[in-house]
């Protein structure tokens, strides 16, 4: 089959890779019909340096179970699957709580098993799937509304379920003023997200125009445009009556973004954060913890565990209330992958959808 | 009046200082009945420099309202009355949300109002209580009962608030496992206020016996006696079938508390700090924070707004279903008040209270 292989910065290659077949008993063998690349994936794309083995890309798809192994019971070929960005089992005492990126029987798509094999990327044409039945997440829908709906359900992979993870990680509550740090997917999503929970009003930072049109699609009442943790402070307290933001959603990673999510927030807010945290020195990083202290403002977040948001998040999109399909400007055929990167790394698209 | 002075490190005294009188129309004028030495007294206590001017000591007390200015409405001369460790209007839009430590016109005991007038510490005779509506907390019992009770309220001006908000921003439930990291007075606090929460479990981390003691008392069922970040997150691990602790409470504030609380936590718990973090550079410290992501640990907490728990607190002290006065095991007259930093830096005491 064809695979994205990613061979060092900025070398983003289609390729032949083996076709997978089932392994465990508990795997599931996936035709994707969509994928995508995440802002994360540019990571790896703009700080890899060349190396001898590619590593296999994608994290994001849908598509059509064609195989399942013995232990398998939830799932049969035929079944329109969503899969979320990492793989879990579903019961785990961690995933009982609702914490499945932390599965101990979970891991990440394009990554080793503990047996040594392969688990395929999701930027391709089939992947086999570990943790089946804990993992997909059927689509209770006919082809053709499948279909019209994949740009919404593939966003339920992992941006719209992390800008959410986001919004509860700042505790956006009805009627809260949320101030969402970032413009990328994530941070739209998040947009969508606050609204969704009740934000009352929703103030986006980040001054990309094309963005901004999608971000007042998705709810956004407030824009600010200036860089800068205390710029950024004084413009969202000008915005509300002195105090701050009651919800801040912390999309970015960069230590400015995390300074400035924590400086717009008011008094015992909590910022929510999701962005893949940048620029650490053996795991740390600097935050400001005195003024965190005597504002009381909280922390919250991470990487989002996504499928357990999916069967809530899924039920709005197919009952019509939750779009997040705007967040896909541009589409590609999977050949063109290496396209698909260069577009969101130069931001000219905000995120690409790939068809196998 | 006599109130406690601190010159430069080490250096306690007790002496004469002016008379308060009311100064502005929300002030009230407190005879100081009980008052107590705070560890975080002790941050200036070993590390300010000799200066010229001292600076006046406390900022937890009970007492008599004794004079009441024309704006005061809501205390009359003879209320029995307790002090939290900030004062605030009780009124503004951050009060209004919970975190009276972040009142637009509250302050600390002995710093200056906008006036440029001293406000009284709490170790003296007497105090010039600002916005005393809004601050000071009735006692609605006989002289007698709060005399009888006088450490359990005096506790309610600061430390037994503290451990409730570490136990909030930890967000313990009924039914958890939670683990306190230090065994100061806060800490102590910290188990009894998890208890109260309704933590299942409590696993305190601290190596002193007699603390232990008193740890016990208040309900906590298991001990971590080892240093370091990771030899306690194995052994907590090792007490929590591996998983780790629902909910942490960091009462001391130091790097090494701060590393061990998030590395003891489980996947998706909250670390509650309310230890005054210390071994800042420009107000950031270096914190974990790929593990905090990939683990999905939070930080919240901050300095305590004990104004707004004073209330429920106080109910159950009255109705006798709490009891933080084990944190106090020494009581000394103001007058040895130097004795009583002693003891307390060198761990001789727990804490100590202090009669006038």
């Amino acid at each position: 089959m064809r695979a994205t292989l990613l061979y060092g910065n900025g070398d983003v290659r289609v390729e032949a890779v083996p076709d997978p077949v089932l392994h465990e008993p508990t795997d599931a063998l996936v035709e994707v019909t969509h994928s995508c690349v995440c802002g994360s994936d540019l990571w790896p794309y703009k700080s890899f340096p060349a190396i001898e083995a590619p590593i296999r890309m994608g994290h994001e798809f849908i598509g059509v179970v064609r195989e399942s192994g013995a232990q398998v019971t939830g799932l049969r070929p035929g079944d329109r699957v969503i899969a979320p960005f990492v793989y879990s089992d579903n019961t785990c005492p961690h995933c009982a709580r609702g914490v499945h990126t932390s599965c101990v029987n979970g891991g990440n798509w394009g990554a080793r098993r503990p047996d040594g094999s392969v688990v395929d990327g999701g930027q391709g044409q089939y992947v086999r799937v570990p943790q089946a039945d804990g993992t997909l997440v059927p689509v209770p829908a006919d082809g053709a509304t499948v279909e019209a709906l994949a740009p919404a359900l593939l966003a339920l992979s992992d941006v719209m379920g992390t800008g959410h993870h986001a919004a509860l990680g700042a505790r956006v509550v009805p009627g809260a003023v949320a101030a969402v740090v970032g413009d990328g997917a994530v941070g739209l999503c998040g947009v969508l997200a606050a609204r969704r929970l009740g934000a009352q009003r929703v103030i986006l930072l980040g001054s990309s125009e094309p963005r901004w049109a999608v971000a007042r699609k998705f709810g956004a009442t407030d824009r600010v445009t200036v860089r800068g943790a205390q710029a950024a402070a004084e413009a969202v307290r000008e915005l509300t009556a002195g105090l701050g933001a009651d919800a801040v959603l912390e999309c970015v990673g960069t230590r400015e973004a995390f300074d400035t999510a924590l400086a717009v927030a008011r008094p015992g807010a909590s910022v929510g954060y999701v962005g893949v945290p940048q620029d650490l020195k053996d795991g740390y990083a600097p935050l400001p913890i005195r003024p965190m202290f005597v504002r009381n403002v909280g922390l919250n977040g991470g990487i989002a565990p996504v499928r357990a948001y999916l069967p809530e998040l899924l039920a709005d999109v197919l009952d019509g209330t939750l779009d997040p399909s705007p967040v896909f400007d541009l589409e590609l055929p999977l050949e063109r992958a290496a396209d698909a990167y260069r577009a969101m790394n130069d931001r000219t698209a905000i995120k690409v959808l790939l068809k196998p």
